[in-house]
């Protein structure tokens, strides 16, 4: 057989296997939305539990904690059933260190649980122990969507990521604010994290909107009642501009909770839809894909049995043919069609990955900002000597005390790194 | 055994299987580097050949074809020996595609040669002829450099890519001015031709000076005897600044072409060194990080023989265990230091892989410049039904005429092309 065509059959059985791995990281990323969604609910309860000092939603929590184990135990299931043994699996190597992170963090979960019962954490605490926990589930999304192979399963996990974690930021927003109804104030270092998380919440539905297909975006646009919409925009606005230390602070408390759940129960639907759409589409590429490789397998059953398939293609690969009207024999002409016919599919394959690579490259750009962020945290974490948090927590402040995005903030802070020097020493050769 | 633990393993596992696949890439990398030196020096005898219309290099000619022949089938071998039936090679989809376009060229080849021989092809056909089989080795090496997972090797792929290009242009600027002077004038066309050659390979000759290490970039630096580059440099300006038409040249063919044949041997050199460092460094990583594996199975170890074993870690995670001085069992204790330790290796594995992350975008932000004028030759195809060539041949012309680098004008086409519209008819969804 001609080995161009062996190649391109080749080819196509590492985009089928990629496609396959991709499927099965898909399910892990919908069963994560959900604990997620679980761990969220269990942390908004165990947050105003907290803040009333055990006098509120004692019986919710070990409700929400039980919901929780058993969403859990189905994606350590998940976890278990990627193949860790071969070291086969595309983009394994980022993917299984966020997962190791991940499932430290869930043996750690017990342990916490017993602290938040008997009341020795405040919601500060409970918010950012059960925060790192969700964004470590988070970052695991982050991973398959940034190591998706696929320009369109590549889209819609970039929708997909982005959603999670504006239902995140939502998620973060509700026990913010309901602890500060509970608390009967807010102070101005609450107020400062509520306005960022407002408006990272609308970054990342921003993106979510350009990168999910017209109809999701659309029900996005149409989830919230507007009756819903300008209740949850008062009670924002009552809780950012209330002055610090004041006891004129109406009870909100619960309005705010339930209006903020039926918020982030819309967005949960809204979810499970885009992750069962991911799945169809990953499903369907995979289909795609086997079948144009039956296609490659039928042209070279058509050489195995033509004359041709004795002979070596003419030089169609350099169109030096030569010009009609030349006298060529039966058995060129067929050797120069075939020839042709693989040339082109040479081609049509080559520009196919080429646009595809394409639009990979755009989707990814949209991760592209939180890894810029992320890589600003570890120059201040090794440079300043800071913890991850306190790292965040100064590119925020610093966006928020100088009106500007956090990636710029981040980019000024990768900008200014050259100037720290001892890059070198971080690379090994 | 800690899940965490596991998962930090399997990572490493993938890490190991990248870095074994990257291994046997490099050592394809080096063959093709060997045919492509075979077939620049078939394509300069074969100029040569067909511009004095056959009466200079005949015996050269068959001894180059010789020469090429056996590289070949080595590097034929090579692509044989790649793991075309499991679809299981990273990046193998668009290595694959490469490698099929390679090898119908080369199925290609015998029938060129014939043309040559018996003089149906001008030394421009001839040029363009194995300039475009090159190239197609030259995207082999490229895939390689971009879907390279380690950052060291990544580099080096990018440094000796840029190098065998630079070297490639080099071989045409030695075709181009050898057939100029046995034709015995310089058009207008060949000397623009000329121009860009000798700036595109400064360009090429930068990057790698960037991306290679301090003793190669300085055995480069110190490559040409300064005779011979100034030689080089009388030569070139003789080239570029002869009147059109005018029969006033002297003939430097025998001694530019010598002097440039001096030149490219001394890349060879260069080159072949360059390729021998990559295989040790792939080697070196692959057992640096199968060491790293090892201690991740004696940490396993010991955290199977301990006390802990049977217990869960505590809460260390989320940093929220109990202040010191409160009383602790031994058990807790023993726990709090291998949960600690997890963490640990959790947090180091995940900045190492930020690093590498960082470093990879660095080096493949080189590559980057070459895929914007890959996709500005795609749109002017697309758009203006140009073949490849007319397309390379449009944008270099118009960055020739505006006195702008070819990347600025792929640019500017790309950024023209989003008023061309019709972009969603490319996505499949």
């Amino acid at each position: 057989m001609p080995s161009a065509l062996k190649f391109l059959i080749a080819a196509r059985r590492c985009e089928i296997h990629g496609l396959e791995q991709l499927a099965l990281t898909c399910e892990l990323v919908s069963g994560i939305g959900q604990l997620i969604h679980m761990l969220q609910r269990e942390r908004g309860v165990s947050n105003v539990y907290s803040a009333s000092r055990g006098a509120r939603f004692i019986d919710q929590l070990d409700s929400r904690i039980a919901d929780s184990d058993a969403v859990e135990a189905e994606v350590r299931a998940g976890f278990d059933r990627l193949d860790t043994e071969s070291g086969l699996l595309p983009g394994g190597a980022r993917l299984f260190s966020r997962i190791a992170a991940v499932v430290h963090g869930l043996d750690a979960l017990p342990a916490l649980r017993d602290q938040v019962r008997a009341l020795e954490l405040s919601p500060e605490q409970i918010l950012e122990a059960h925060t790192r926990l969700i964004g470590g589930l988070l970052a695991v999304v982050f991973e398959a969507a940034d190591s998706a192979g696929d320009p369109d399963v590549s889209r819609a996990l970039v929708a997909l990521f982005n959603f999670m974690q504006g239902k995140e930021l939502a998620g973060q927003e509700r026990a913010t604010v309901a602890a500060g109804f509970a608390l009967g104030h807010f102070d101005a270092a609450r107020q400062h994290r509520l306005v960022h998380l407002i408006d990272a919440q609308q970054r990342c539905f921003d993106i979510f909107a350009e990168f999910a297909d017209p109809a999701s975006a659309a029900a996005w646009r149409d989830s919230l009642p507007s009756a819903d919409a300008a209740d949850l925009e008062r009670l924002r606005r009552m809780a950012v501009s209330v002055q610090a230390g004041s006891t004129a602070l109406p009870d909100g408390s619960e309005a705010w909770f339930e209006l903020a759940t039926r918020r982030i129960d819309a967005m949960k639907l809204l979810e499970d839809r885009l992750a069962v759409e991911l799945l169809h589409l990953a499903e369907r590429k995979t289909l795609e894909a086997q079948s144009a490789l039956e296609d490659h397998a039928a042209l070279l059953a058509a050489f195995a049995s033509g004359e041709a398939a004795h002979a070596a293609p003419v030089a169609v690969f350099f169109d030096t043919a030569k010009p009609t009207g030349e006298e060529v024999s039966l058995g060129d002409a067929l050797n120069a069609q075939l020839g042709r016919s693989i040339l082109d599919l040479v081609r049509a394959q080559s520009r196919r990955l080429q646009d595809m690579g394409d639009e990979l490259a755009r989707a990814r750009g949209a991760l592209a900002e939180r890894k810029i962020i992320e890589r600003a945290k570890g120059v201040l974490m090794k440079h300043r000597d800071l913890s991850e948090d306190q790292a965040y927590r100064m590119l925020r402040q610093t966006a928020m005390d100088r009106g500007k995005r956090l990636v710029e903030v981040a980019e000024a802070v990768l900008g200014f790194s050259d100037f720290l020097g001892d890059e070198s020493g971080t690379r090994r050769r």
